[in-house]
């Protein structure tokens, strides 16, 4: 893995990333063992610890032990189709809902990334949107329970960005998230409608505990929210966060993600089982020793193995089963070859069920709509 | 009339007002007799001279005697009651609308006073939105051909001025209204949902002329609007304007304004006969002599006497009642009382008239409504 400066705002994620400076850095709290010990029945995301960060999660736990009101939000910026990457929130939020039967307000972004991409149009964003909308679905979020608002759609968003952007001064938005004279007037609105988004539940229910699962470059976001939320004219609580490590590329990239515009450093939700064996055996990076009786000799290394981390945050749901693959790989009984032949096995399996859930989402998308 | 400093931006209006320089320096062309010459059955806002200045107006014309579409946009942002001044730009349009029996928009714009009053709540910006689309359809505008909307309840507002916003850069939009870093973002992205409101009638029925009658001082919206309209996000022309004068407060102000808290300067819609008498009895400025002998001997001012603007502009249908009344004082066969007793009655009798017609409004407020 190259070395590179790091840099995270929430339009850049580059270079490779220390996640401990990053707690330090952005000031949040480190998921404790004991806030860990709730999530034993969690998904991977979760109960593996690709969530690292968090702001007042043992505080929406409490609340939701205590059987009070808790929510979670999970958002999604539609610029292109989804890849593995972009699962996380979403199966960290749908894995909280089944433990702890909350709602999920999902709101969809359109105009964040028509704002933010020149080439984007409104129309093409759009599209994003409904498709993206369908691969979120196709995880089995809870009807009744699950609540989807697209900017351009809803009739309320504007009015609730609107409430929120009277709070924001230009000076702010401008330090928080660095905006530009040369960007555009809606990019400069648009941190008001991500606070709407995250006070939504709020918004709907009134005053509770909400949680928002983003990536820590997604912090900004939060703490501004976070400080406007009990403004006297809104009467709201602080939302609580959860951060999320990055997905690693298939080569090792610090984060899965589309500007690798060869698509080789990540794996689509729309791939197929072909196109997933070409990318596992041709690109993901390998923890494996460089000759077989060397790996045999010596062993690999699970932890920089990017098969391993997938099989880990995702496609491995047995803690046993992932153990004897660690160590076997460790070991070198397990070779690179066979641990990419089960990884790609264990991602096919999981992209043809998505894709079927996906197709058979379309009928019912509209009942998850807020209008 | 006390002489100041004119200053005339978006938001404030002051001074006297010198509108022969104006036009030069907002870079826009005079009324001619050839444009007056079709308004001859025009109400006296438009067929006495108020409107002064326009862009393209007479391509409109053009366009609508060719039974072309063609179509009026005529806003208002709600953050008061209304007075008299408030009706021009909704006389003109009705006017026309009868004349030409086209389209009128009215987009309220609830966010607009939101952003820039510091302290109107959302709740109130409301409430006075619901008072005022009252006061505009009691006008009687043509149901089937008048469509109101409101910035916080139509659900595609947002999308439409999301459209604009990525065209108008921020250092675009400080520079033409003076944006300071200390306002909030609401504001710095209101410009977007303006133009978006001028260009409603060809978001909703495709490129055709549209006339903005506005005062003078919203001229950098609609100069702003019309560099954008024809970008290829968009493929409209450019929206035609005319420019009023402001109607000056009663005390000779340069515009009747609310920013007189002890509402001294103007005449509410909602006011009573009684306020009516009193108000123009003790403030409306004269053009008359000190004294009644002086008055008889030498004659009065009709062009700066207040009371005789107002019959000029709004409440003398008649013109040949006018000529007379115009003659009668300056000659000085018309007193001041006599003038002041006729223009109460003529302003009392409008605004009963006006009053029961905004009750009832109230049951067919809805189906003017866009939603």
């Amino acid at each position: 893995m190259v070395k590179s400066r790091s840099v995270i705002t929430p339009w850049k994620v580059s270079g490779d990333v220390n996640y401990k400076k990053l707690i330090k850095e952005f000031g949040t709290e480190p998921i404790t063992e004991e806030i860990q010990s709730n999530l034993k029945k969690a998904h991977p995301v979760l109960r593996r610890g690709l969530f690292f960060s968090h702001r007042e999660f043992d505080l929406w736990l409490r609340d939701a032990h205590a059987k009070k009101k808790v929510s979670i939000v999970s958002g999604r910026g539609p610029s292109e189709k989804m890849h593995i990457g972009h699962l996380i929130p979403f199966l960290a939020s749908k894995s909280l809902q089944e433990i702890y039967n909350c709602n999920v307000f999902i709101p969809i972004s359109e105009d964040e990334k028509f704002f933010v991409k020149p080439s984007l149009s409104l129309e093409n964003a759009k599209k994003f949107a409904e498709d993206n909308i369908l691969d979120i679905l196709a995880l089995g979020f809870k009807p009744g329970k699950t609540f989807i608002l697209r900017d351009f759609s809803n009739s309320k968003i504007y009015e609730w960005s609107a409430k929120l952007s009277k709070l924001i001064t230009y000076s702010e938005a401008k330090a928080v998230f660095g905006l530009k004279p040369e960007n555009n007037i809606g990019w400069s609105f648009y941190p008001a409608v991500q606070a709407a988004h995250i006070l939504l539940p709020q918004f709907v229910e009134g005053a509770h505990k909400t949680l928002v699962p983003v990536g820590i470059d997604q912090d900004p976001f939060i703490r501004l929210t976070r400080d406007k939320a009990s403004n006297s004219a809104l009467k709201f609580i602080k939302p609580a966060a959860i951060h999320g490590r990055f997905l690693p590329g298939l080569k090792g990239e610090a984060k899965m993600s589309s500007s690798d515009s060869e698509g080789t450093n990540l794996i689509y939700l729309s791939d197929s089982p072909h196109e997933v064996k070409n990318k596992i055996n041709r690109y993901a990076f390998s923890g494996g020793k460089d000759t077989l009786d060397e790996h045999r000799k010596h062993g690999g290394n699970p932890d920089i193995d990017i098969s391993f981390q997938y099989l880990k945050f995702f496609f491995e749901e047995s803690d046993k089963k992932l153990q004897k693959i660690h160590d076997d790989y460790k070991s070198g009984t397990l070779t690179t070859g066979e641990l990419k032949a089960y990884t790609i096995k264990k991602i096919s399996s999981f992209l043809e069920k998505h894709q079927k859930a996906k197709q058979a989402a379309k009928a019912k998308a509209k009942k998850f709509m807020m209008d």
